[in-house]
Protein backbone atom coordinates (compact mmCIF):
# COMPACT_ATOMS: atom_id res chain seq x y z
CA UNK A 1 0.00 0.00 0.00
CA UNK A 2 1.71 3.48 -0.57
CA UNK A 3 2.41 5.48 2.17
CA UNK A 4 2.18 9.00 2.40
CA UNK A 5 3.51 11.86 4.54
CA UNK A 6 0.85 14.09 6.01
CA UNK A 7 2.18 16.28 9.43
CA UNK A 8 -0.50 18.67 9.19
CA UNK A 9 -3.41 15.85 9.70
CA UNK A 10 -5.51 16.43 13.29
CA UNK A 11 -5.20 13.30 15.51
CA UNK A 12 -9.16 12.64 15.16
CA UNK A 13 -9.63 13.64 11.56
CA UNK A 14 -11.99 11.49 9.82
CA UNK A 15 -11.14 13.21 6.49
CA UNK A 16 -8.24 14.66 4.79
CA UNK A 17 -7.33 16.83 1.63
CA UNK A 18 -3.96 15.79 0.07
CA UNK A 19 -1.96 18.65 -0.65
CA UNK A 20 -1.68 19.83 -4.20
CA UNK A 21 1.79 18.06 -4.51
CA UNK A 22 1.09 14.37 -3.10
CA UNK A 23 -2.45 14.80 -5.27
CA UNK A 24 -0.69 14.85 -8.22
CA UNK A 25 1.32 12.30 -7.17
CA UNK A 26 -1.46 10.26 -6.16
CA UNK A 27 -3.25 10.31 -8.98
CA UNK A 28 -1.52 11.32 -11.80
CA UNK A 29 1.68 9.00 -10.93
CA UNK A 30 0.03 6.50 -9.03
CA UNK A 31 -3.11 6.46 -10.82
CA UNK A 32 -4.97 5.76 -8.20
CA UNK A 33 -8.55 5.17 -7.99
CA UNK A 34 -11.68 5.97 -5.93
CA UNK A 35 -11.99 3.46 -3.21
CA UNK A 36 -8.08 2.45 -3.22
CA UNK A 37 -6.42 2.65 0.06
CA UNK A 38 -3.63 4.33 1.09
CA UNK A 39 -1.44 4.68 4.55
CA UNK A 40 -0.73 8.23 6.17
CA UNK A 41 1.56 8.94 8.77
CA UNK A 42 1.85 12.22 10.62
CA UNK A 43 5.32 11.59 12.29
CA UNK A 44 4.08 12.03 15.29
CA UNK A 45 3.10 8.51 15.71
CA UNK A 46 -0.14 8.46 14.10
CA UNK A 47 -0.48 5.45 11.34
CA UNK A 48 -3.92 6.11 9.29
CA UNK A 49 -5.41 4.03 6.95
CA UNK A 50 -7.68 6.06 4.46
CA UNK A 51 -9.77 5.56 1.21
CA UNK A 52 -9.74 7.98 -1.77
CA UNK A 53 -13.15 9.61 -1.94
CA UNK A 54 -12.41 11.82 -4.30
CA UNK A 55 -9.68 10.84 -6.90
CA UNK A 56 -9.34 14.90 -7.68
CA UNK A 57 -5.94 15.70 -8.84
CA UNK A 58 -5.48 18.71 -7.14
CA UNK A 59 -7.25 18.19 -3.78
CA UNK A 60 -7.40 14.35 -3.21
CA UNK A 61 -10.28 13.43 -0.48
CA UNK A 62 -9.50 10.74 1.93
CA UNK A 63 -11.48 8.98 4.21
CA UNK A 64 -9.87 7.61 7.36
CA UNK A 65 -10.48 4.57 7.91
CA UNK A 66 -8.69 3.30 10.90
CA UNK A 67 -6.07 4.92 13.30
CA UNK A 68 -2.98 3.71 15.15
CA UNK A 69 -1.53 5.56 17.47
CA UNK A 70 2.28 5.71 19.27
CA UNK A 71 2.56 3.64 16.27
CA UNK A 72 6.09 2.13 16.69
CA UNK A 73 6.91 3.98 19.58
CA UNK A 74 10.02 3.69 20.69
CA UNK A 75 11.29 3.03 24.51
CA UNK A 76 14.53 5.23 24.55
CA UNK A 77 15.38 8.89 23.22
CA UNK A 78 18.61 9.21 21.51
CA UNK A 79 19.99 12.43 19.90
CA UNK A 80 23.22 12.28 17.91
CA UNK A 81 25.03 15.77 17.45
CA UNK A 82 27.00 15.15 14.09
CA UNK A 83 29.23 17.58 12.15
CA UNK A 84 28.34 17.49 8.70
CA UNK A 85 31.01 15.59 6.00
CA UNK A 86 32.69 17.27 3.45
CA UNK A 87 31.24 15.06 0.73
CA UNK A 88 27.39 15.54 1.57
CA UNK A 89 26.49 12.47 0.46
CA UNK A 90 27.88 10.76 3.29
CA UNK A 91 25.44 12.98 6.10
CA UNK A 92 22.74 11.79 3.61
CA UNK A 93 23.57 8.12 4.05
CA UNK A 94 23.96 8.04 7.75
CA UNK A 95 20.53 10.27 7.80
CA UNK A 96 18.79 7.50 5.69
CA UNK A 97 20.15 4.97 7.79
CA UNK A 98 19.59 6.09 11.18
CA UNK A 99 15.90 6.91 9.92
CA UNK A 100 15.71 3.13 9.44
CA UNK A 101 17.35 1.53 12.52
CA UNK A 102 15.74 4.85 15.24
CA UNK A 103 16.79 8.35 16.08
CA UNK A 104 14.42 10.51 17.55
CA UNK A 105 16.71 13.33 17.16
CA UNK A 106 19.95 14.90 15.26
CA UNK A 107 21.44 17.88 15.28
CA UNK A 108 24.48 19.06 12.92
CA UNK A 109 27.36 20.62 14.90
CA UNK A 110 29.71 23.24 13.59
CA UNK A 111 33.20 22.08 15.37
CA UNK A 112 36.75 23.71 14.53
CA UNK A 113 37.94 20.89 12.28
CA UNK A 114 34.73 20.77 10.26
CA UNK A 115 34.96 21.44 6.35
CA UNK A 116 31.55 22.05 5.92
CA UNK A 117 30.45 25.44 7.20
CA UNK A 118 26.69 25.30 6.12
CA UNK A 119 24.22 22.01 5.34
CA UNK A 120 20.81 22.91 3.86
CA UNK A 121 18.47 21.82 6.60
CA UNK A 122 15.41 21.41 3.96
CA UNK A 123 17.09 19.20 1.69
CA UNK A 124 18.48 17.19 4.70
CA UNK A 125 14.92 16.71 5.97
CA UNK A 126 13.57 15.53 3.06
CA UNK A 127 16.14 12.40 3.19
CA UNK A 128 14.69 11.89 6.21
CA UNK A 129 11.35 12.16 5.20
CA UNK A 130 11.89 9.78 2.64
CA UNK A 131 13.19 6.79 4.85
CA UNK A 132 10.51 7.49 7.29
CA UNK A 133 7.89 6.65 4.35
CA UNK A 134 10.43 3.76 3.07
CA UNK A 135 10.87 2.09 6.29
CA UNK A 136 7.08 2.54 7.61
CA UNK A 137 7.87 4.76 10.49
CA UNK A 138 5.22 6.84 12.33
CA UNK A 139 7.68 8.97 13.87
CA UNK A 140 9.74 11.82 11.86
CA UNK A 141 12.99 12.33 13.36
CA UNK A 142 13.85 16.02 14.23
CA UNK A 143 16.76 17.22 12.44
CA UNK A 144 17.89 20.58 14.07
CA UNK A 145 20.24 23.07 12.01
CA UNK A 146 23.83 23.51 12.20
CA UNK A 147 24.65 25.02 15.02
CA UNK A 148 28.26 26.10 16.72
CA UNK A 149 29.35 23.36 19.19
CA UNK A 150 29.60 25.20 22.20
CA UNK A 151 26.43 26.15 21.65
CA UNK A 152 24.90 22.70 21.97
CA UNK A 153 27.62 21.80 25.12
CA UNK A 154 26.42 24.66 27.16
CA UNK A 155 22.66 24.10 25.94
CA UNK A 156 20.44 22.15 28.42
CA UNK A 157 19.55 17.73 28.02
CA UNK A 158 17.67 15.92 30.27
CA UNK A 159 19.42 12.79 29.89
CA UNK A 160 23.06 10.90 29.39
CA UNK A 161 25.35 13.22 27.47
CA UNK A 162 28.50 11.41 25.53
CA UNK A 163 31.47 12.26 23.26
CA UNK A 164 32.76 9.78 20.76
CA UNK A 165 36.56 10.97 20.31
CA UNK A 166 39.80 9.35 18.89
CA UNK A 167 42.13 10.49 21.07
CA UNK A 168 44.06 8.72 23.81
CA UNK A 169 42.42 8.28 26.85
CA UNK A 170 42.81 6.69 29.49
CA UNK A 171 39.35 7.52 30.52
CA UNK A 172 37.06 6.39 27.78
CA UNK A 173 34.84 3.29 28.15
CA UNK A 174 32.45 1.64 25.67
CA UNK A 175 29.31 3.04 24.77
CA UNK A 176 27.68 -0.20 26.02
CA UNK A 177 28.90 -0.28 29.80
CA UNK A 178 27.38 3.49 30.25
CA UNK A 179 24.11 3.79 28.48
CA UNK A 180 21.46 3.66 30.37
CA UNK A 181 18.74 1.66 29.12
CA UNK A 182 15.63 3.06 28.39
CA UNK A 183 16.29 6.65 28.89
CA UNK A 184 17.63 9.40 26.92
CA UNK A 185 20.86 10.34 25.80
CA UNK A 186 22.78 12.75 23.43
CA UNK A 187 25.72 11.42 21.41
CA UNK A 188 28.84 13.76 19.72
CA UNK A 189 30.26 13.09 16.78
CA UNK A 190 33.38 14.87 15.67
CA UNK A 191 34.03 16.04 12.03
CA UNK A 192 36.68 14.48 9.60
CA UNK A 193 39.82 15.14 11.46
CA UNK A 194 38.23 14.57 15.26
CA UNK A 195 37.50 17.24 17.53
CA UNK A 196 40.66 19.45 19.13
CA UNK A 197 41.76 18.72 22.34
CA UNK A 198 40.08 22.25 23.51
CA UNK A 199 36.67 20.67 22.37
CA UNK A 200 37.20 17.46 24.27
CA UNK A 201 38.19 19.12 27.25
CA UNK A 202 35.11 21.89 27.11
CA UNK A 203 32.67 18.98 26.56
CA UNK A 204 33.78 17.01 29.94
CA UNK A 205 33.44 20.55 31.77
CA UNK A 206 29.84 20.62 30.63
CA UNK A 207 29.31 17.01 31.84
CA UNK A 208 29.98 14.65 28.98
CA UNK A 209 31.50 11.40 28.90
CA UNK A 210 34.27 10.22 26.75
CA UNK A 211 33.51 6.89 25.21
CA UNK A 212 35.14 4.75 22.68
CA UNK A 213 32.81 2.90 19.75
CA UNK A 214 35.00 -0.24 19.75
CA UNK A 215 38.61 -0.32 18.29
CA UNK A 216 38.16 0.50 14.29
CA UNK A 217 39.23 3.47 12.90
CA UNK A 218 35.74 5.04 11.50
CA UNK A 219 34.58 7.44 9.03
CA UNK A 220 32.53 10.55 10.90
CA UNK A 221 28.98 8.92 9.16
CA UNK A 222 30.20 5.55 10.32
CA UNK A 223 30.97 6.12 13.72
CA UNK A 224 27.57 8.17 13.64
CA UNK A 225 25.75 5.15 12.60
CA UNK A 226 27.80 2.82 15.38
CA UNK A 227 26.85 5.18 18.10
CA UNK A 228 22.76 4.78 16.67
CA UNK A 229 22.87 1.07 15.78
CA UNK A 230 24.80 0.28 19.66
CA UNK A 231 21.89 2.46 21.45
CA UNK A 232 19.28 0.86 19.32
CA UNK A 233 20.66 -2.70 19.93
CA UNK A 234 21.35 -2.19 23.69
CA UNK A 235 17.61 -1.31 24.47
CA UNK A 236 16.10 -3.91 22.37
CA UNK B 1 51.60 8.41 7.03
CA UNK B 2 50.30 7.15 3.44
CA UNK B 3 49.10 3.46 3.32
CA UNK B 4 49.38 1.57 0.62
CA UNK B 5 47.76 -1.65 -0.27
CA UNK B 6 50.60 -4.32 -1.73
CA UNK B 7 49.27 -7.78 -1.67
CA UNK B 8 51.92 -9.49 -3.25
CA UNK B 9 54.59 -8.28 -0.96
CA UNK B 10 56.84 -11.52 0.44
CA UNK B 11 56.12 -11.75 4.42
CA UNK B 12 59.68 -11.53 5.08
CA UNK B 13 60.62 -8.68 2.82
CA UNK B 14 63.74 -6.66 3.58
CA UNK B 15 62.46 -4.72 0.38
CA UNK B 16 59.56 -4.09 -2.18
CA UNK B 17 59.12 -2.00 -4.91
CA UNK B 18 55.71 -0.04 -5.84
CA UNK B 19 54.37 -1.13 -8.44
CA UNK B 20 54.25 1.53 -11.67
CA UNK B 21 50.86 2.93 -10.75
CA UNK B 22 51.72 3.25 -6.85
CA UNK B 23 54.93 4.54 -7.73
CA UNK B 24 53.47 7.26 -9.70
CA UNK B 25 50.66 8.41 -7.02
CA UNK B 26 53.65 7.80 -4.38
CA UNK B 27 56.33 10.22 -6.39
CA UNK B 28 54.08 12.38 -8.45
CA UNK B 29 51.16 12.61 -6.80
CA UNK B 30 52.07 12.34 -3.27
CA UNK B 31 55.63 14.17 -3.84
CA UNK B 32 57.13 11.68 -1.26
CA UNK B 33 61.11 12.07 -1.01
CA UNK B 34 64.12 9.37 -0.07
CA UNK B 35 63.71 8.90 3.61
CA UNK B 36 60.12 9.30 3.63
CA UNK B 37 58.19 7.05 5.62
CA UNK B 38 55.00 5.29 4.80
CA UNK B 39 52.64 2.16 5.24
CA UNK B 40 51.73 -1.09 3.71
CA UNK B 41 48.98 -3.68 4.20
CA UNK B 42 49.69 -7.26 2.18
CA UNK B 43 45.56 -7.82 2.94
CA UNK B 44 46.52 -11.19 5.06
CA UNK B 45 47.20 -9.23 8.23
CA UNK B 46 50.87 -8.15 7.60
CA UNK B 47 51.23 -4.35 8.42
CA UNK B 48 54.54 -3.19 7.61
CA UNK B 49 56.70 0.51 8.18
CA UNK B 50 58.75 1.13 4.84
CA UNK B 51 61.26 4.02 4.48
CA UNK B 52 61.21 5.32 0.55
CA UNK B 53 65.13 4.29 -0.77
CA UNK B 54 64.94 5.22 -4.71
CA UNK B 55 61.85 8.13 -5.49
CA UNK B 56 61.74 6.59 -8.96
CA UNK B 57 58.14 7.55 -10.17
CA UNK B 58 57.92 4.22 -11.81
CA UNK B 59 60.23 1.77 -9.97
CA UNK B 60 60.00 3.11 -6.19
CA UNK B 61 62.31 1.09 -4.08
CA UNK B 62 61.39 0.74 -0.10
CA UNK B 63 63.91 -0.66 2.67
CA UNK B 64 61.11 -2.60 5.13
CA UNK B 65 61.40 -0.90 8.69
CA UNK B 66 59.07 -2.65 10.92
CA UNK B 67 56.35 -5.50 10.63
CA UNK B 68 53.39 -6.47 12.61
CA UNK B 69 52.06 -10.00 11.53
CA UNK B 70 48.18 -10.37 12.43
CA UNK B 71 47.48 -6.71 13.02
CA UNK B 72 44.14 -6.09 14.35
CA UNK B 73 43.32 -10.03 13.65
CA UNK B 74 39.70 -10.35 14.50
CA UNK B 75 38.42 -13.13 16.96
CA UNK B 76 35.64 -14.17 14.65
CA UNK B 77 34.72 -14.90 10.78
CA UNK B 78 31.57 -13.72 9.35
CA UNK B 79 30.61 -13.96 5.71
CA UNK B 80 27.41 -12.22 4.82
CA UNK B 81 25.71 -13.27 1.49
CA UNK B 82 23.93 -10.46 0.00
CA UNK B 83 21.98 -9.70 -2.81
CA UNK B 84 23.62 -6.78 -4.94
CA UNK B 85 20.77 -3.78 -4.86
CA UNK B 86 19.31 -2.36 -8.04
CA UNK B 87 21.07 0.66 -7.40
CA UNK B 88 24.72 -0.38 -7.34
CA UNK B 89 25.46 2.44 -5.09
CA UNK B 90 23.56 1.15 -2.05
CA UNK B 91 25.67 -1.77 -2.12
CA UNK B 92 28.68 -0.17 -2.49
CA UNK B 93 28.15 1.88 0.48
CA UNK B 94 27.63 -1.55 2.44
CA UNK B 95 31.16 -2.94 1.48
CA UNK B 96 32.97 0.41 2.38
CA UNK B 97 31.01 0.19 6.07
CA UNK B 98 31.33 -3.24 6.14
CA UNK B 99 35.41 -3.08 5.84
CA UNK B 100 35.23 -0.52 8.01
CA UNK B 101 33.19 -2.44 10.91
CA UNK B 102 34.94 -5.67 10.07
CA UNK B 103 33.96 -8.49 7.67
CA UNK B 104 36.12 -11.32 6.54
CA UNK B 105 33.88 -12.23 3.37
CA UNK B 106 30.89 -11.21 1.37
CA UNK B 107 29.23 -13.52 -1.16
CA UNK B 108 27.27 -12.00 -3.75
CA UNK B 109 23.91 -14.21 -4.42
CA UNK B 110 21.51 -13.82 -7.56
CA UNK B 111 18.11 -14.69 -6.38
CA UNK B 112 14.56 -15.17 -7.70
CA UNK B 113 13.95 -11.53 -7.18
CA UNK B 114 16.92 -10.17 -7.96
CA UNK B 115 16.59 -6.94 -10.06
CA UNK B 116 20.15 -6.75 -10.86
CA UNK B 117 21.30 -9.38 -12.57
CA UNK B 118 25.35 -8.86 -12.65
CA UNK B 119 27.89 -7.10 -10.34
CA UNK B 120 31.38 -6.04 -11.30
CA UNK B 121 33.59 -7.40 -9.18
CA UNK B 122 36.70 -5.47 -9.87
CA UNK B 123 35.00 -2.55 -9.62
CA UNK B 124 33.64 -2.87 -6.33
CA UNK B 125 36.62 -5.08 -4.83
CA UNK B 126 38.49 -1.26 -5.63
CA UNK B 127 35.80 -0.12 -3.08
CA UNK B 128 36.83 -2.60 -0.41
CA UNK B 129 40.54 -2.29 -1.22
CA UNK B 130 39.80 1.87 -0.99
CA UNK B 131 38.01 1.25 2.97
CA UNK B 132 40.74 -1.38 3.98
CA UNK B 133 43.47 1.25 3.57
CA UNK B 134 41.34 4.23 4.85
CA UNK B 135 40.35 2.48 8.23
CA UNK B 136 44.09 1.08 8.71
CA UNK B 137 43.45 -2.19 8.18
CA UNK B 138 45.86 -5.09 7.23
CA UNK B 139 43.43 -7.54 6.43
CA UNK B 140 41.39 -7.49 3.37
CA UNK B 141 37.91 -9.16 3.11
CA UNK B 142 36.86 -11.37 -0.32
CA UNK B 143 34.69 -10.52 -2.09
CA UNK B 144 33.10 -13.85 -3.81
CA UNK B 145 31.46 -13.06 -7.86
CA UNK B 146 27.46 -13.27 -7.78
CA UNK B 147 26.51 -16.88 -7.94
CA UNK B 148 23.26 -18.96 -8.12
CA UNK B 149 21.72 -18.76 -4.31
CA UNK B 150 21.00 -22.16 -4.90
CA UNK B 151 24.69 -23.15 -5.10
CA UNK B 152 25.64 -20.95 -2.13
CA UNK B 153 22.96 -23.24 -0.10
CA UNK B 154 24.08 -26.65 -0.97
CA UNK B 155 27.84 -25.45 -0.71
CA UNK B 156 29.64 -26.72 2.41
CA UNK B 157 30.38 -23.97 5.27
CA UNK B 158 32.21 -24.72 8.51
CA UNK B 159 30.19 -23.09 10.75
CA UNK B 160 26.87 -21.40 11.87
CA UNK B 161 24.24 -20.69 9.31
CA UNK B 162 21.47 -17.92 8.77
CA UNK B 163 19.00 -16.89 6.62
CA UNK B 164 17.24 -12.89 7.86
CA UNK B 165 13.97 -12.94 5.95
CA UNK B 166 11.02 -10.87 6.57
CA UNK B 167 8.01 -13.36 6.17
CA UNK B 168 6.01 -13.97 9.14
CA UNK B 169 7.25 -16.98 10.98
CA UNK B 170 6.99 -18.31 14.65
CA UNK B 171 10.27 -19.56 14.40
CA UNK B 172 12.34 -16.48 14.00
CA UNK B 173 14.70 -15.78 16.99
CA UNK B 174 17.15 -12.66 16.95
CA UNK B 175 20.64 -13.37 15.83
CA UNK B 176 22.00 -11.84 19.16
CA UNK B 177 20.33 -15.32 21.08
CA UNK B 178 21.94 -17.72 18.27
CA UNK B 179 25.11 -16.42 17.98
CA UNK B 180 27.88 -18.24 19.18
CA UNK B 181 30.80 -16.00 19.92
CA UNK B 182 34.19 -16.18 18.58
CA UNK B 183 33.09 -18.45 15.84
CA UNK B 184 32.49 -18.44 12.30
CA UNK B 185 29.07 -17.69 10.63
CA UNK B 186 27.50 -17.02 7.33
CA UNK B 187 24.17 -14.74 6.87
CA UNK B 188 22.02 -14.64 4.02
CA UNK B 189 20.15 -11.44 3.24
CA UNK B 190 17.68 -10.99 0.20
CA UNK B 191 17.01 -8.85 -2.28
CA UNK B 192 14.37 -6.22 -2.60
CA UNK B 193 11.15 -7.77 -2.39
CA UNK B 194 13.02 -10.45 -0.44
CA UNK B 195 13.28 -14.32 -0.36
CA UNK B 196 10.98 -16.37 -2.01
CA UNK B 197 8.97 -18.75 0.24
CA UNK B 198 10.85 -21.60 -1.50
CA UNK B 199 14.31 -20.28 -1.34
CA UNK B 200 13.79 -19.91 2.26
CA UNK B 201 12.42 -23.19 2.35
CA UNK B 202 15.50 -24.56 0.81
CA UNK B 203 17.41 -22.20 3.01
CA UNK B 204 15.98 -24.14 5.87
CA UNK B 205 16.44 -27.23 4.49
CA UNK B 206 20.24 -26.74 4.01
CA UNK B 207 20.45 -26.19 7.79
CA UNK B 208 20.47 -22.13 7.78
CA UNK B 209 18.31 -20.89 10.81
CA UNK B 210 15.84 -18.04 10.29
CA UNK B 211 16.66 -15.10 12.45
CA UNK B 212 15.17 -11.44 12.93
CA UNK B 213 17.33 -8.39 13.54
CA UNK B 214 14.66 -5.89 15.08
CA UNK B 215 11.92 -4.70 14.42
CA UNK B 216 12.33 -2.12 11.56
CA UNK B 217 11.77 -2.43 8.16
CA UNK B 218 15.26 -2.20 6.65
CA UNK B 219 16.52 -2.12 2.91
CA UNK B 220 18.53 -4.73 1.46
CA UNK B 221 21.63 -3.08 2.30
CA UNK B 222 20.70 -1.60 5.76
CA UNK B 223 19.86 -5.17 6.84
CA UNK B 224 23.48 -6.53 5.60
CA UNK B 225 25.28 -3.82 7.80
CA UNK B 226 22.68 -4.29 10.80
CA UNK B 227 24.02 -7.96 10.87
CA UNK B 228 27.28 -6.83 10.36
CA UNK B 229 27.04 -4.45 13.04
CA UNK B 230 25.43 -7.41 15.20
CA UNK B 231 27.91 -10.01 14.78
CA UNK B 232 31.01 -7.28 15.63
CA UNK B 233 29.20 -6.05 18.64
CA UNK B 234 28.56 -9.30 20.20
CA UNK B 235 31.94 -10.31 19.84
CA UNK B 236 34.02 -7.46 21.50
Amino acid sequence: MHIFYTPDIAPNATHYMLSEEESKHAIRVLRLQPDDHIQLVDGRGGFYTARIMDAHPKKTLLAITEVKEEYGKRNHYLNIAVAPTKNIERLEWFLEKATEIGIDEISLIQCQRSERKEAKVERLDKIITSAVKQSLKAYHPQLNAMQPLSKLLSAAFDGQKFIAHCLPGEDKVSLASQLQLKGRCLILIGPEGDFTEKEIADALHNGFKPITLGDSRLRTETAALEACFEVNFLNR
